[in-house]
């Protein structure tokens, strides 16, 4: 066993310096666990000159990341650069193709390129790791990879993005909405200058692929993500889905169909209403947590910081850790040539509650637009909630209803119904409810 | 690399039929996610012809269950018979002897012997895993092994014992007192007819310090565990609790302390006020869940079902496919000879708040007594919070309070004063609040 792993770092943002602090403040219990010394022997970054509050003169610098791919004194290279394409994708794949291990924080890459980078790995018998691409600080590519390895999973779905969770819990607590605590997250930092992939649940989008992949042993199929994001979500709906017992999540949900034409994917990011019985409705602030239900192991809960400085260079050199100890194995838990390619699942027969808000004109007729529709399409109301004033200075009034449990096409049905209606001044909002 | 991993198993119990069953339901997935197939060739219990559900006769039967410790056939032993000597520590010593893997749910046999065993594993260089020892289906010793590995962590604490969770979140739902949910507890399966190890915290100790051992690479030490049971709680605390904004739960809680003169290391099970705002007061029924806090990933929860059949089968074949993959190194994160010996902590100076509750006779200047001894020995009363009739039939009143923070030495103090006091009916109940 060599006496000293040694680390080409890639990156030095947040994370980067996180991990440079961690080897340094850990470093006798990470040689304990590890069963030697792990070293940062070569870093590279945009800027030699920045300050970033930690001395780089014990490493050697390089100007182009990819350098580093082919460096004598590097074992394994830590790619935190970001971007799913570009120079760290560049790496990535060089670094592989030289045979030596990859770990990388970078759920867009490994989301759009993650099994062609898994297949390298394997041709090269090497390492490629990315605990803290989904969920920063909490170990759950392990957890699925290897805690709940013996278990069909029936649902992976979680907490997957902290800015979106973050706003959404901030518009609970302080009745804000949503444009005002948004520009309140980018002043603290918990939201990006363009918080795009984030509010609009691109971002959970791509963690919640990777785990699929490796729950359900799929090969792994960004594009068939639907995505919706919480940018609709308004400070009326939080208010109303808290009169009925319930708190507004963006919710990304995997799972699969047995169909007689082979087994079907099916993955969504969607703002639900969480029961406040239910685990995931105490999750507040930038907090993920992913459940996994296994046909034996039952429900299983992860839960912790889902980003940041600490949490994320936590799970970088956890698998860091993991090859150092030659715990390594296949990084979508089975080979790549044996992962099912699946279809995206059709939803529409599923059966779900949903909460359902329209913004009206204030005129007579309109409950009994809304309410016909519901009817020709078969969905069953289970409470109208509110007939009350919208926000937007223009005289419209908010209609909320909650549906039974039906098929979401009837849902779907309705709203087409309702499509090109005079009555309706903004599309309607379909929020699912979460069962428990 | 073999096509077949052959499994000896030991104990065909709940835990040992869900064994059998999951690796016949599962099959393929397990074959896909092991690399080989994983398959049970011999087995051992006390009785042949008993009807467990299963079909037995594809496997050898063997009476006395050491022997399969030396059987061709079998290159992983599973130990389900429990019990912390006797039989099962026989098996187990003389698989790892004979150079098998041993897979274990005996969370008795590791407080007590697994050192010594985890020994005989590195020495023979072969596997000795315990995941189903700890919180059933929870994936925490890994979580704790190898997520967190690279943490100093500060804290780990949970709730271990699921008997002793249903009975007080039950306590808590429907105001009866301990004797008659027990009672209860026993008729549904939830506790055994001697229920002793759990509710005297002994169960949960176990637990602890192999998590203790894990987390803080620490030498186990089990019997430094200090160690008091539910058995004292009683209806009236959890309603005072209550209105308080607190659950009460059985608390297993380990710490490090830095001294000058090394480490020291505090491990307590003890029934603790949570805050209702505390992600483990949501906890209910026989579920688990572990807190692991690093200095880099921040706080961490692990949750999910902490026994049973499925949950307890889940963990154990999940170490089945670790092994299969060569995934595995130490049984105790860092080799034997490197734990730390780690003397217990004193816990005087530690500061908590403490909830407090006297039974008194219902006289003039009982509790003039009382706040007197409080006073004398260093103790702030935050609140008194009641003084009603006991529940006794004996016209005793009880006394319940809550102590701002202090030295534990000064809650001790008092009650030290008060011991052999006319004024107490009997022994006060002490329970500290858990720290958000």
């Amino acid at each position: 066993m060599a006496d000293t792993l040694r680390i080409g770092l890639a990156g030095l943002g947040t994370v980067g310096v996180g991990v440079i602090r961690l080897l340094e403040t850990n470093r006798d219990l990470l040689t304990a666990r590890a069963g030697m010394q792990l070293k940062v022997t070569a870093v590279s970054a945009q800027s030699r000159t920045k300050d970033r509050g930690v001395d780089l003169s014990p490493f050697a610098w390089v100007d182009d990341p990819v350098a580093l791919a082919t460096r004598d004194d590097v074992d394994v290279v830590v790619e935190l650069i970001g971007g799913s394409d570009g120079p760290a994708l560049e790496l990535a794949k060089a670094a592989l193709a030289n045979g030596k291990a990859v770990i990388t924080a970078n759920k867009a890459m490994i989301a759009h390129h993650g099994l062609s980078l898994a297949t390298s790995a394997e041709a090269q018998d090497v390492a490629l790791k990315f605990e803290a691409a989904v969920a920063g600080g909490i170990p759950v590519i392990k957890g699925l990879r290897e805690g709940t390895s013996a278990n069909q999973l029936t649902s992976i779905y979680g907490i997957l993005n902290g800015t979106c969770n973050y706003i959404l819990s901030t518009m609970e607590d302080t009745g804000a909405d949503f444009a005002d605590v948004l520009a309140e997250a980018q002043d603290k930092g918990y939201a990006e200058a363009d918080p795009t992939f984030d509010i609009e649940g691109v971002d959970a989008a791509h963690k919640l692929a990777i785990l699929a992949a490796i729950g359900f042993g799929a090969e792994l199929d960004f594009d068939a993500v639907r995505v919706t994001g919480i940018t609709r979500v308004g400070a009326a709906d939080i208010a109303q889905a808290d009169t009925l017992g319930f708190v507004i999540r963006l919710i990304a949900q995997a799972d699969v169909e047995h169909t007689p034409g082979g087994d079907r994917l099916l993955q969504r990011v969607r703002p639900c209403l969480v029961s406040k019985a239910h685990p995931l409705s105490g999750v507040d602030g930038p907090t993920n947590a992913v459940v996994a239900e296994g046909n034996f192991s039952g429900r299983l809960l992860f839960q912790g910081a889902g980003a940041g400085e600490g949490p994320t260079a936590s799970a970088v050199v956890a698998d860091v850790i993991d090859i150092a100890r030659d715990e390594v194995g296949a990084p979508f838990s089975i080979p790549v040539a044996n992962l099912s390619p699946m279809l995206p699942a059709e939803s529409g027969e599923r059966t779900e509650r949903t909460y359902l808000r329209f913004t009206v004109t204030d005129r007579p007729g309109v409950l009994a637009e809304i309410t016909a529709a519901m009817r020709d399409a078969g969905v069953s109301i289970e409470s109208l909630i509110q007939k009350g004033r919208a926000d937007d200075g223009g005289g419209d009034v908010l209609v909320a209803m909650v549906t039974h449990e039906g098929p979401e096409r009837c849902v779907r049905g309705a709203i087409d119904l309702l499509e090109g209606s005079d009555s309706l001044t903004a599309p309607p909002l379909v929020l699912p409810i979460l069962p428990d």
